[in-house]
């Protein structure tokens, strides 16, 4: 840590510095004073908060997490494959400029970008480990005469879902990350105005506090019913399990092998309620104790949890994978409060993002489990929902679903 | 410097540990290196980032501006003085345990609030230079038969206003400021679950970042055109301006002496439409260049502004001080960025928020010269409002608005 940059230390909120492999790598080195909830690995790196965007996989899925979301549901306006491909193209070519500046909004001769090259609004702000993360949803594949992939479809209708189409959907999807949200903001602003004519944004989340990670941390923050509730993540260090879990393989048509499916989903809770909930049954209803998260059973947040000392339906035990035949998914999600609804309520929740291999030994069968019978289904919602197929990492000189759209 | 924690610098996005008056004086002592945007001053606050709660003056109007909002409007479900006394009572003791604690979440005796007396989701986070700010608008005045302050009533309508009922008004307002968006969501939150009964949340907004600051920055943050539109704002340590232009003097009631009134806009950007017109067109309409923001006729941001200079509709000509008659308002507001419209369009914008000794001497002048000419106006839409009465300084073992309402 002798490198440490004074400097970088002291310029607020985008200084948490650590990247990509780096960061990983890392990771435990920092928090041996005192653990931290918001606690990334924070090193001297010296690509400055940048997360490479090329590589075997796309970035923003097992790279560390940043604290800050913008997602983008967009519809194609177009339903010809080469408008598309001359978008994802240009969107690729303003990725790689905005994830690797060392200031975002600054080009490669170091002057500051203007209109019409760039919106402006992140001018001097650090790259804050911006990721952007582009999957594709059914209907891409069904308006632009594409294979779909095998058995890739919308999903289930889950018992309890009250989802709003506005809400819900979109041809094509991109998850901004940042750890400061002006910078993932920019982000997604700036494809949507190189994607005037080609694609309209449906809808957009933005996430204000990330609560799981992709890196050992000492304490997984909180989610707004105060619970730590994305301990068991799949780790950015553990191949095996990312290899087995959430990039597609050889069962996958070849664009999307070092690829994952993303489901998003809208949980609205009802935080009014769960707040007049006594400490017990709250823990009951997750199967950990609050203050700390340790596991019914166990008395620290990360003692393995057993499954069978869980309340029958709590969240934890129902969503485990030592219930569910050893089904595994990479979570990724996000608090959000988006004003209220009308009534009164506050309109929070989690927006929820989780990647995996295949969508029918991950996301389906957990909330089939979960939908269900867990106690849990009394304070949420799922009101938004949202599947797509991300294709693997774009190499140098490439463009996102260059193969995809190469079979149009 | 020397005391500087090297904990507390490598724990997260938390980590502007300046704290109020200590952070003001040592402005000086940062940011020599190069600017950041970002750059509140950082100090080893041997207070962990707490900004007193008790004081001549409410914390969040002068003291240094934090990253992140949460604002929220109530409306009174009662009549009775009495229940709304027992309510502010019992906030003022929640945002004493909240802005001072060293880690939110945390009790007097240190061990994390659960159920019923905390939602939990910030244990563990440190203060994050939480602030709570409370103002009363023109009918809690009139539902609880109180006096209003002479000539305190709603704002006129301005040209152009397009003012949502259901983003506009309310009774009571709460502006919580934090640069850990989970301390602020979580204040407002248990004000609300405090407040049940007694008040219920009629619109709120978050804002992610802000725009403007009261502490001498090297660089003022940009808005969501990218621009920097809060450079000639007042300065914390500008006592003479604070008591000429934004606190209540001998002319108020008692209660309102050192407090201010507040006027909260909510200003849609039509940022699809700015992002296609042209950087000179952009830097007309401002009368700053983009990239710098220096005035026309300066070359760096912090230049002296000569309205004589600066094209005669332009924003920062009708607005400064120097075309009102000495006009001026201590500014605080905070990008936002809500989703979309329903149209395709990214509902984001400014989240104004200023105050001000005298309406008549601050917003409600300088809104008639912009509303009028602004070139401005042809990308903005004021689509929310609210005008609220923010008492004086709460001293310890008092409420906010005791003095007020002992007159019931």
């Amino acid at each position: 840590m002798a490198d440490l940059s004074r400097r970088r230390l002291l310029t607020g909120a985008g200084i948490a510095v650590g990247a990509g492999a780096a960061a990983v790598a890392g990771a435990a080195l920092v928090n041996q004073d005192r653990p931290h909830p918001r606690a990334e690995p924070v090193l001297a790196a010296a690509s400055g908060g940048v997360i490479p965007f090329h590589g075997a996989h796309q970035a923003g899925i097992a790279t560390p997490v940043q604290d800050r979301l913008h997602f983008a549901a967009f519809d194609l306006s177009t339903d010809s494959p080469e408008k598309v491909a001359a978008m994802l193209k240009a969107w690729t070519a303003a990725a790689v400029q905005m994830t690797s500046a060392q200031e975002v909004g600054r080009g490669a001769t170091g002057a500051a970008l203007a209109p019409p090259d760039d919106t402006g609004e992140a001018i001097g702000l650090p790259a804050s480990r911006l990721t952007l993360t582009v999957g594709f949803g059914p209907s891409f594949f069904d308006r632009l005469k594409l294979p779909r992939p095998a058995g890739f479809e919308e999903l289930p209708r889950f018992r309890g879902d009250r989802l709003d189409p506005a809400r819900s959907g979109g041809d094509v999807c991109v998850q901004a990350c940042a750890d400061d949200p002006q910078v993932a903001v920019h982000a997604v602003r700036n494809l949507v105005r190189i994607g005037f004519g080609t694609a309209s944004v449906r809808w957009s989340q933005l996430g204000f506090g990330k609560t799981s990670s992709t890196t050992p941390e000492a304490q997984t923050p909180r989610n707004l019913m105060g619970f730590k509730d994305g301990t068991n993540n799949i780790a950015a260090t553990d191949r095996k399990k990312l290899d087995d879990h959430v990039w597609v393989g050889d069962e996958g048509p070849q664009w999307l092998r070092g690829g994952s499916y993303l489901v998003a989903r809208r949980i609205r809770m009802h935080i009014e309620t769960w707040d007049r909930t006594s400490l017990k049954e709250q823990e009951d209803i997750f199967g950990r104790t609050k203050r700390e998260g340790a596991p019914y059973g166990g008395t620290r947040e990360h003692d393995p949890v057993a499954v069978e000392k869980l309340p029958a339906d709590s969240h934890v035990r129902l969503a485990h994978p030592d219930s569910l035949g050893g089904v595994t998914i990479l979570r990724r999600g996000y608090s959000f409060t988006d004003g209220t609804d009308g009534l009164g309520r506050l309109d929070a929740g989690l927006f929820f993002l989780a990647y995996q291999r295949d969508l029918n030994k991950g996301f389906i069968p957990i909330q089939r489990a979960l939908a269900a019978k867990d106690l849990l289904n009394e304070y949420i919602q799922h009101v938004g929902s949202g599947v797509y197929a991300c294709p693997g990492g774009v190499a140098s000189g490439s463009y996102w679903g260059e193969a995809l759209l190469n079979q149009a």
